[in-house]
């Protein structure tokens, strides 16, 4: 069997965006990373603070934002405009061919609005399908995907979406034709043992520690279903995932949590 | 000699983005175009409205407005983000794989920051080179480019750019690979006679035509730079150029200005 190439695809979140020193210093170690990449960001503080200076106010419903035409119209101009295109821009500087996308882009990433019986959470996507064909001839054409976390219907609708969610569909639909790595650059070093301690860092962790972790409630709240996702997609065809701050990219950089099956 | 594929660029302007019924309509009339073709589109009002909303003002010199870096980021917010995103996804939703981009994404348009002795117009790019290669790739796989006018120059910076140069420079660079048509969209019928009559629309202009009616003044102040433009393109390689409304694209609508060399 031949083997397949290496796709890396890396997500980073609000807090590499919202510090320019910082994303500068991730896109030099993600510029640097060799073969196939993908770049998946989310949004930051950009689009709120954006928001609220056009005086349009965030709603929310049981403490869970809800997406407003007016947010959504900020969301698109924020992530798929001011953030998607200066990144594309810096990485064009540092030799990197980028090419920054929405999933209505080539129909790249497909959605639905997302159907609740009881809380309208308004522009808000969940991804159907990737164009996994098109992503392939791009990524063999040397240009790396940047993905903001914007989605549509294939009904002109354009649909916020949660990135983690884009980075692990686009890393499963992937591997149908590359060895998938993924990696979650977040502000923590990686899966913490005691969430007080930044130094405690889990480096390997297997869906049988993961079971253990979890029903000792040392592994809690948001990093499970930041976890389940995770073994979801080993399952659904990614070879591994790494969770990490960004430094994770350098290669002498080897304290992060590495999820494996 | 093996004959090249037909090509068509198309560029609207802000009266056509302005009006949600007009841009509908306009996309419906490109999205049945059959064949190889490209979409540039200007800013319109979306862009001074949402600076005024920010408070943001906007600085003129000699009654040209500058650029400052304020008003570039609307402009990426609005142009490349909420503008060019919302035709991608409506031309999807017309069965057309339209793909949004900006001159960065891709390196597709490189453009240098104008230089000017006497005034500084701000982030204002000219465009220097177009990507023509991966143009011809990704129209190969059936993508639509959908251009917005922000292009890059190649060391980080986005410039904000004159939308009908990016499509004249685009059909310029494209016509290595196709017959290549350049269709100017506008709020007139086409080049008329007389300013005051809308029917009057002069059908065909070579270059023999153009400067006998830009001698006896029937052809005067603004068309006169953008006739010239497309004499430049049609001696650089374009076939032929159309001026006119957005009607223009039916095929049962022949009232428009045809410009060949």
């Amino acid at each position: 069997m031949e083997s397949k190439p290496q796709l890396i695809v890396v997500k980073i979140g609000g807090n590499v965006i919202d510090n320019e020193q910082a994303l500068q210093s991730f896109l030099v170690d993600f510029a640097a990373l060799d073969g196939y990449k993908i770049l998946v960001h989310g949004g930051g503080k950009i689009a709120t603070n954006t928001a609220e200076n056009l005086g349009i106010t965030a709603i929310f419903h049981e403490g869970r934002r809800i997406t407003d035409k007016p947010m959504l119209d900020v969301a698109i101009m924020t992530y798929a405009g001011l953030i998607n295109k200066n990144i594309t821009a810096k990485l064009q500087a540092l030799q990197n061919n980028a090419m920054g996308f929405t999933g209505a882009d080539g129909n790249l990433i497909l959605s639905e609005k997302r159907k609740n019986s009881t809380i309208d959470f308004g522009f808000v996507g969940d991804v159907t399908a990737i164009n996994a064909e098109l992503i392939n001839v791009l990524l063999l054409q040397d240009v790396i995907p940047v993905f903001s976390a914007i989605t549509h219907d294939g009904n002109g609708q354009l649909l916020n979406t949660n990135a983690d969610t884009i980075a692990s569909t686009l890393a499963i639909a992937c591997s149908a034709y590359f060895d998938v790595k993924l990696l979650y650059c977040f502000e923590k070093k990686g899966v913490l043992l005691d969430s007080k301690n930044d130094e405690s860092v889990i480096k390997n962790i297997t869906f049988e520690t993961y079971q253990k972790l979890r029903d000792q409630k040392v592994i809690h709240s948001g990093m499970l279903p930041k976890l389940e996702n995770c073994f979801d997609a080993l399952s659904k065809g990614v070879s591994q995932i790494g969770i990490g701050s960004p430094e994770m990219l350098r290669i002498d950089n080897n304290i992060f949590t590495l999820v494996t099956p």
